[in-house]
């Protein structure tokens, strides 16, 4: 298993699903697959994303698959306690799925290849299990895409740490820009990424509550320990950071952090 | 008048037109204004914006107002050149502009406020020139949200330069996400803030050479010669800098760019 910048606590789970609600409008609320489809989500961790698009495709079979079963038994009771069936959960390796053989119309995968110390692989793997004519959707962030007003070094210090962190962990927290030509390397038709720019000012006091502070400051809080025991910054420091960060999470401040979505289809 | 960091060199009046005729679909192409309007731009330039402002508004009044003589000249030769008739052209400072009697119906500033050392005291003189009912619109730039695949630290230390001139000439190439807060504490009312991102990749050929080329590339090569008299890059960094900031101008390569767009209203 590949350490989960993140990790896995109770925690990280509550702020993966306030994030998921806020993002789910932003991000994937849109989306909708044909009925009768057969879906792949690779990579559902606790099942944020997979509530939403089993709620909003109620006709679309999803295929849920992650490496960690304690998030995939998060996931089935967030399916259970939503009365949700459409969606059934395995455990599994995205780049090694279950069942080689089958073949899938559709492939979501979010917040995923971030995590990944090859994700040309992980798509490369993706594209055996994807039909032809079948199309892939892939949201990533982009943690370099951040600023905010007023901005301090400490406080783009704390941000950077995420991204140092999870580069250790193999990963790269700014892969967002860097999805078009993966897609593309990948063999991958017709690759279109579209960023979609979260913009927060005191006209959004929600986003304020609900991106600012408790998506992205929460994400960014949550790697305090590992930062100070590695000894990316001092406690200080860091203290002094996330409450800069907080001030730019206020009416009289503004905050900028953008997603990217891509589509491609099946190059077969 | 204020060191403007880019200077008045012909290179630079080139550099401005082609960032103008490919930024005005982007960022102003869509502005209308009614008819019989009486429309001011304060810090009009070389008249690249003006062009095209006065071209798709024939039936409006704009008065451009800047405070350097060279630049209007240049300004009046595009106007004529173009036949365009519905522009007068003033010379004078926006913080004391000429006839402070005289009230608009419309205010529009391009690429102004970023130069100037109090962005807040040019914003509250227009109001004082803006009718009640009227509106402002100010769009601006953030070489902060710039970043780009694959990115280099010596790539995004050119771009720093340009960043560092800019305030030691007491601007900040930054203030497109201030754009909110500054419009709030002048007292105008509604401000309304839309970024507008610039996202090219190899699947947007006449971006790369447009914009990422053309408008920001040049932009940051046209400051070589004083970045590297300060003593902020060697001349080899700077060239090598440059070179993978074109690396990342090609279809392989991503480059990300937000402009601020903002609206408000007369506060009075």
């Amino acid at each position: 298993m590949t350490d989960y910048v993140h990790g896995y606590s109770d925690q990280e789970a509550a702020r993966l699903k306030d994030q998921a609600d806020t993002l789910a409008r932003l991000l994937y609320g849109d989306l909708r697959y044909p009925p009768g489809a057969e879906v792949l989500e690779a990579g559902c961790g606790t099942g944020c994303q997979t509530i939403h698009l089993a709620a909003s495709n109620p006709h679309t079979r999803f295929t849920c698959v992650d490496i960690s079963p304690a998030s995939l038994a998060l996931a089935r009771a967030a399916l259970q306690s939503r009365g949700l069936t459409n969606a059934e959960l395995l455990q599994g390796d995205l780049h090694r799925l279950p069942d080689e053989a089958r073949r899938f119309d559709h492939i979501f995968v979010c917040f995923v290849l971030e995590h990944l110390p090859d994700p040309a692989a992980a798509l490369a793997a993706l594209r055996c299990v994807l039909k032809p004519g079948g199309s892939l959707t892939v949201i990533e962030g982009d943690h370099g895409s951040f600023y905010c007003h007023p901005e301090t070094p400490r406080a783009r210090q704390t941000v950077d740490c995420l991204v140092r962190l999870q580069a250790q962990a193999g990963g790269d927290a700014c892969i967002g820009r860097r999805l078009y030509p993966l897609l593309a390397s990948a063999g991958f038709r017709q690759p279109r990424v579209e960023p979609r720019m979260v913009y927060v000012d005191g006209q959004e006091p929600e986003l304020i509550e609900g991106f600012s502070r408790n998506t992205f400051i929460a994400m960014v809080r949550g790697v305090r320990e590992k930062a100070l025991a590695r000894g990316l910054m001092t406690a200080e420091d860091w203290d002094a950071g996330i409450a800069d960060l907080e001030r730019a999470a206020t009416p009289e401040g503004t905050f900028c952090y953008t997603f990217f979505r891509a589509t491609a289809l099946q190059g077969e």
